[in-house]
């Protein structure tokens, strides 16, 4: 079973590396971009036969606690099988 | 339209973010976590009515080539509307 955390900036908070990322594109001739941002991904392995209950409750309060910084961040947590 | 760009460590190259995030989660008591990968997450905006194709293979292109370093990083590509 895996988990998948997603961190992203606020949509309010200066984001330099999207920005910078989106220059580059569009420098180098890509078109048709509007914005981006840019984010952390955090893949976690759980053992086999977790229960997803436990596990989602368990990682959103590590996610909220110490993975993302939620004044300026927002995540978003999905676990599959 | 949106791109969604997933940039992981391959697995056969050392991942010290994730082992951090792997021994912080375990002294905080979290337990039944196997493996932790972090890895990068860009979230491009693309203008609306853009070609999904073209702008596919844009990206590819430009994940392999600055986005993601693959002699040691893999890149997962979805376009979404």
């Amino acid at each position: 079973m895996k988990a998948k955390i997603i961190i992203t900036p606020k949509k309010a908070v200066l984001d330099p590396q999207g920005k910078t990322v989106q220059n580059a594109l569009e420098h180098m001739g890509y078109s048709g971009i509007q914005g981006v941002h840019v984010g952390k991904y955090i893949e976690i392995d759980l053992a086999p036969g977790s229960d997803p209950e436990t596990a989602r409750q368990a990682l959103e309060d590590a996610s909220h606690r110490f993975l993302s910084n939620p004044i300026i961040e927002d995540f978003r947590l999905e676990i599959a099988d």
